[in-house]
């Protein structure tokens, strides 16, 4: 399921962000089990459990990682230097001899608590911050293998809308539809599938909505946003359709403004740009058409071995864009008890711009 | 997914819960999204993300969880007061309110490590504790409720094995076994399949291989260990097979000694027993039998709305057993290079002793 790069590879990444590490003022990096140990060292321990498992980076030294003894073998291809710990030794205390006693680590995000809390109690000198506070970019440029693999799980969902749009939708439950898109994804190669929302109707103005037990009905308006992974790469695309062939006038035009909104903030994207400048082009669109305060959420988030990761594209979010980078541009326009209208694609910064990953056109289409 | 009990029935569990951790000193608990939230609250949110999610118990305070404002309307049916922080807010100066000052708190082990780093800059006056640390067994007594979907699940991981044992083995790679076990589990009721072990011949000899390409040959031993969730609840089970109709002579002692070891083990199983003593029923009797440094993992975890969890059957873990406890009872024997035997079944601790989950006879099965 992950991808697999050239050790060679995996020795940039890991030197790469060590260095980030220093120029960051820290130590070095704590890397638990996760898409950052992927990211780093192509492993993925069977499981994410209790037992301790850390990869520790710093400049200067090779990558250590220490894991538990069973877990051994199945890290032997990892290129760094490996350590165990065994049942019933004191995981925390095997850690010392890796991070010194006083040294300042950005760790995982999602490193758990109690492992955290371990190591600040067995060295409780040494001093710790969270890798997206620390270091939030760790991930968020692409080289040219992960935008290929990027590019193919775009291609592999905009496949699977084509193909829903020949779906009957009117008198079907949002959830049967549902359903049908996930087993697409899987057709188009997706081996894992994190969300197929169908929002019809009024449902469509709750963003987070998944898909439920309404029926959907002839004349809604309809939010599909679906994603998962390919190859271990993310996509994610959402398409508002029309179900009959005569939407209403306001449903048009919000789906306009919407559209309208989502080009404007692509075309705003290349190198040395603010990440909140793409938020503030869409929302700009949408606050001179009239709908500002129906626009509730930011406009988009990194994605790549995770669907939801750095860069976040929002208000106060003044890092740089870099080429290789890669997100979400996805403006919505919710109208409560009504509908709701939502247009994304995945986007790479290139030398002098951006790239759309999903190449679906943006136009309002009609289903049945 | 999640099972669904009476609110009442949450209630109870979070006031228990409470009470758990101010016997153990504390202030109280805080609990992040995951099989500790889901058993407090019947809550599990679309997915865990970097947003935060809390819930904060203590003792003679109403139950409060903190949720990101978008996924508000997805936790109404929480028995607690809820509140919310929006995009842009700091979630943890949110939290101070519900925290207090220098409150002392046990916080669930796969809370994300950026939100116990996040919570100790706020409030630098409180301190935390990983919960299975603090208030290890707040799951590990289950209810009449839990041991009827636990006993369904280990039911269905039996029909699976019992199915597997007539399908063809020679001449197929591991990986396909797998597949047909993963599908065999689903058939049986599982809606997640967490593991498929099929470990032929050598890779049999690594406690934690999957399956890969290997071609499983004719005098294999295989060892199949497989797992999921059904209803909201985990199952597992092992039990090493051998291809053709001829184990030769070793393979049968390993077999045997194994078989026997599990056994022990379980008559060991009554209320106010140490859990360490389980782990050294085993190995009493594998060391005995000469194969003692070939087993070399501890002999049995928890099981629940996890298939990892407390009680962990390891030596150094002194506390007791208690009536309604559930956990893996699985030692093994692994000959590097050659073949590995591993036995297991769910065991419950009943008033006045052990009963299997599983009911599949151990005995040692040949297939084709």
């Amino acid at each position: 399921m992950s991808p697999r790069f050239a050790p060679e590879n995996y020795r940039k990444r890991m030197e790469r962000s060590a260095a980030a590490a220093a120029e960051a003022g820290l130590t070095g990096l704590l890397i638990a089990p996760g898409p950052d140990l992927v990211y780093l060292t192509g492993y993925r321990p069977a499981a994410i459990t209790e037992r301790l498992t850390l990869l520790v980076l710093a400049a200067g030294r090779e990558p250590a990682m220490i894991v538990p003894a069973a877990e051994r073998p199945g890290a032997a291809d990892a290129p760094v230097l490996l350590s165990d710990w065994a049942d019933g030794d004191d995981p925390y205390a095997a850690c010392a001899k890796l991070l010194g006693r006083d040294g300042r680590y950005a760790i995982s995000d999602s490193a758990w608590a109690m492992h955290v809390l371990g190591l600040q109690e067995a060295m409780p000198a040494t001093g710790y911050t969270s890798l997206t506070r620390s270091v939030p970019m760790l991930r968020a440029v692409k080289d040219a293998d992960e935008l290929r693999l990027l590019a193919g799980a775009a291609a592999a969902a905009d496949a699977a809308y084509d193909e829903i749009l020949r779906a009957r939708f009117a008198g079907r439950r949002e959830a049967d539809v549902a359903a049908e898109l996930a087993l697409l994804l899987r057709k188009h190669g997706h081996s894992q599938v994190d969300f197929t929302v169908v929002g019809s109707g009024p449902n469509g103005a709750s963003p987070l909505h998944e898909a439920g037990d309404r029926v959907i009905g002839d004349g809604d308006m309809v939010v599909l946003d679906f994603g998962g992974r390919k190859d271990g790469y993310g996509s994610g695309t959402t398409r508002t359709v029309h179900v009959g062939d005569h939407p209403g006038d306001e449903m048009r035009k919000v789906h306009d403004v919407v559209r309208d909104a989502q080009q404007k903030a692509f075309e705003a994207v290349r190198p040395g740009i603010e990440c909140q400048e793409i938020d503030r082009a869409a929302r700009r669109h949408i606050t001179e058409a009239g709908y500002g305060e129906f626009f509730t959420h930011r406009v988009g988030r990194g994605i790549g071995l995770t669907t939801h990761e750095p860069p976040y594209l929002v208000e106060g979010e003044t890092r740089p864009l870099v080429p290789g980078m890669c997100f979400s541009i996805e403006p919505g326009v919710y109208l409560p008890g009504r509908f709701g209208v939502r247009i994304e694609d995945i986007v790479t910064v290139t030398g002098d711009g951006g790239r759309r990953l999903n190449t679906t056109p943006p136009e309002l289409r009609t289903v049945t």
